[in-house]
């Protein structure tokens, strides 16, 4: 069966010398992941709500960070969520369920 | 259970003197929610087709905007839809199913 | 029923002489979609593992674009997947149960 992941962290995350969100994106790529889509919001708030509200009405450039990646449950429970969740200390990671729609026989 | 609660408006949305997706914010805020995640689309069109075409080929400025929001399912229905549902006039709000994936022990 | 279809294409891909995202949009309107929203990604990568990293890390402008649409389930099926789906040659189309909150009474 076929899951969507999502992983919502913030622009400003870092994970060592990288953004965290591309440091996601490297680990995904070397584990095989077979699509990846990270799209920036405009405002966002985490767990913290001092931080929040300076956030949404204060720092315009710690935008929240979308990473979405659709692939084989297995893969992403026995593969991708073991290396990947322990990057996010804060943010937010969740599963849902997809039906992916195959390409028309032919094309 | 947890479910993903979406909000879709449009960037120029009001409600009183504020943005729409602003004063969504600043309630789920004050309503407790855990986060929010919003981001901008670059087109869209809702429930007015003679509206749809204006905004899809000749008015860039007014984007489609995505609140999101993931929480317990009572907290959803039982506090923040009642208070946020009916500031959305036009627009699409929906739930879906959601499995988070907690932090591993330890982190 | 009703159902998120969400489209995951490149911002440069092409059908015709349209960019693929407006030709798409375009076809969703005659086909009398209810909504259309579309959003633009910072990074993405898909089928191919060569061209993931050169666009991960080096060609900014071709970003990923994400097509959302809501609607009940058998118009999804028997209407628009049967014309947009053979639009996508490469990238990722898939359906996800949703509950649509409608508009409380009186609204």
């Amino acid at each position: 069966m076929q899951k969507l992941l999502m992983i919502l962290i913030d622009e400003n995350d870092t994970f060592g010398d990288l953004s965290l969100y591309e440091a996601i994106c490297r680990r995904l790529i070397e584990l095989g992941a077979p699509g990846v889509t990270v799209m920036t919001g405009i405002m966002g708030f985490g767990a913290n709500q001092k931080i929040h509200r300076k956030r949404l009405f204060g720092v315009p450039d710690d935008r929240p960070v979308s990473i979405m990646v659709v692939d084989d449950e297995q893969e992403l429970r026995g593969k991708i969520l073991p290396v990947v969740r322990p990057m996010v200390t804060e943010g937010l990671v969740f599963l849902a369920d997809v039906e992916v729609i195959p390409p028309v026989a032919g094309q």
